[in-house]
């Protein structure tokens, strides 16, 4: 049974990074007998030079129709003069919504090879590896009423609405636990209960859900702690779980822990485990079209995809194993590049990595 | 002319280290001629169970009376089972927000007698001296709608509001530009105008107040980014300027990067720069009551209240000086000793910096 999967390249550095996924997996296909067929289709700022829209129909069309979902980046300062409905980021949020991409996972784990990367003491992220959920389509980035009014004194106010119903809670906690029985069984609940009321019902909800999974050990911590927490002693955590607006920031910080940002891939799924997967980083439009882009966490991300929603968990293990290799080889592209290592670019990595399959 | 300060020692080791503050303030007044009054009042836990209120009425008239306050911390397990409205929190936010103290200055600076303390390297923290400013009475914390309610469905949903209005967002920008004129001239506003209306808005008043400070440079970061980029590089900031919830997240995570978030000292101000004065760590009820707290973020405290509220820059460089002293000496309450220095409690701490007065 082929699989299909659609390839959104988007902006930036996104056609350099996911020209090398591509070569993977057509490698996948040819060597080890990966039944996958690959489809290619604009998003972000491409998608509106293509189609005058961040999420052409057509594109949305082939997302709905796919099997799983590759995104390299969107976003450029091109567009930075759009109208707001017309910029690349629109796009991302729309994608996300429209497929009920819900459950996002944003591992954060050191490489020992680039160990040295971080700007953490080694005592502090050596053998790091947290993973955050952050709720995709829920909270401040959706809820309304929204937008920038005029009040009757002549003033104008901005305002935007953080809002969760008790099924968007419980099936992101529910996804929490579940990732946390397959790992260390520790699951940190983050919120501002302290101070919100959305934050209240989130955590009341993760009492309740708790129940089915005795044998997770739950925890709540208020999010400007788990920043503090992030920065002291990142370890301590196993799974975090949080709203979309906190995950956004709280993974950013981790990810940055690690000093490799340019290695972690990330997974948005649905409930059925359909998926969108794509890199942490951004479009990074200043080194865009040099082909020094490092492309391992789209790689990565090629792992996610074959773990999570193709189920071919054997072939995750193959590509994050031939990344290792590769890393153990001493290549590395700028980014991650330390005195005594070799510079390659990102043509040359995504070969190496398939040369190591 | 005599001024008059309102004391809250607040909840768990507040009066302690509050005492120590009390011990400072009272040897300036008797042998450096500064002319205060003291008072005290309860607040959070400790109001609740003096008059039943987070923040009694007396408390809050004092404070109204008052030319400057200086608080402890509030909060406790103590207090955790009890209603919404009479938790410790409340408390805090209610004084806030009834004296209008909407400016809230984060100084998130390195000591270099306790780099090591960093989890960062001494690379990426050496030196390290940004300014925080958070707004403090706007956005979500206080925004309405708010509540728990079920919808007609039969389905319960919780929500906030993040809201700003435009004079909001002017008086802290404003501020911002203002602290950035006395230091480094560089503010950087921090928002996710990607995302939020309320984000836009602030962006576009951050640029048209902007425009009275030709001299400041003025840049724009989305608060995800922000949190990265405090991990990755710290000192590329000079002043951070944003909202009630993304300042709460980031200015606790840069106080964390110095590793001695026992040192730091915030202070509230209004438009008059009338102040509340903090030290930026809780209430710590895990070591109340023994002695051991480290007091000096509370007389950094006093050292802001002296520079901001009381006018009396020498005495505030004066308490400032002896705190650098007793550093020297190698005196170090727990949370910051490391092998070689002396541990003392709360109490030889604070008698230390007075006797280096
Ligand atoms: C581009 C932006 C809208 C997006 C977000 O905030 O979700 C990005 O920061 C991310 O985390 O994927
Ligand atoms: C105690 C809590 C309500 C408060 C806040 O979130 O403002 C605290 O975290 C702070 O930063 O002063």
């Amino acid at each position: 049974m082929t699989q299909n999967i659609l390839i959104l390249p988007g902006d930036g550095i996104g056609p350099e990074i996911v020209a090398e996924a591509t070569r993977l997996l057509n490698a996948l296909k040819d060597r080890f007998g990966l039944a996958v067929e690959l489809e290619e289709a604009p998003i972000g700022g491409a998608g509106y030079d293509a189609a005058g829209q961040p999420l052409p129909d057509e594109t949305l069309a082939l997302a709905r129709a796919a099997d799983a979902i590759l995104l390299g980046a969107v976003g450029g300062p091109r567009y930075d003069q759009l109208a707001w409905e017309l910029r690349p980021e629109r796009g991302l949020l729309a994608i996300r919504s429209e497929l009920a991409l819900f459950s996002n996972l944003r591992p954060a784990i050191l490489y020992p090879q680039l160990a040295s990367a971080s700007a953490l003491k080694p005592e502090i992220v050596g053998g790091l590896d947290i993973m955050i959920l952050r709720e995709l389509t829920g909270g401040a980035y959706f809820g309304k009423p929204r937008g920038i009014q005029t009040r009757e004194d002549g003033v104008r106010e901005g305002f935007n609405t953080i809002i969760y119903s008790e099924p968007e809670i419980e099936r992101i906690v529910r996804s929490g636990f579940e990732i946390a029985m397959k790992r260390d069984r520790r699951l940190c609940s983050v919120d501002k209960a302290n101070v919100l009321e959305v934050s209240q019902l989130w955590r009341e909800v993760a009492e309740r859900v708790a129940k089915d999974y005795p044998k997770v050990a739950l925890s709540h911590m208020y999010v400007d702690n788990a920043a503090m927490q992030l920065v002291r002693a990142p370890k301590q955590f196993d799974v975090i779980v949080t709203e979309n607006m906190f995950g956004d920031i709280l993974s950013d910080a981790a990810a940055m822990l690690t000093g490799s940002i340019g290695m972690l891939p990330s997974a948005s799924l649905d409930a059925q485990g359909k998926g969108m997967y794509e890199p942490i980083h951004g479009s990074a439009p200043d080194i865009a079209g040099q082909g020094v882009a490092n492309p391992l966490a789209t790689l990565l991300s090629v792992a996610m995809m074959l773990r999570y929603t193709l189920n071919e968990e054997a072939q995750a293990a193959r590509v994050e194993a031939a990344v290792g290799r590769v890393l153990d080889q001493g290549l590395r592209t700028a980014d991650i590049w330390t005195e005594g290592c070799r510079k390659v670019g990102t043509r040359e990595m995504g070969e190496a990595v398939v040369a190591a399959l």
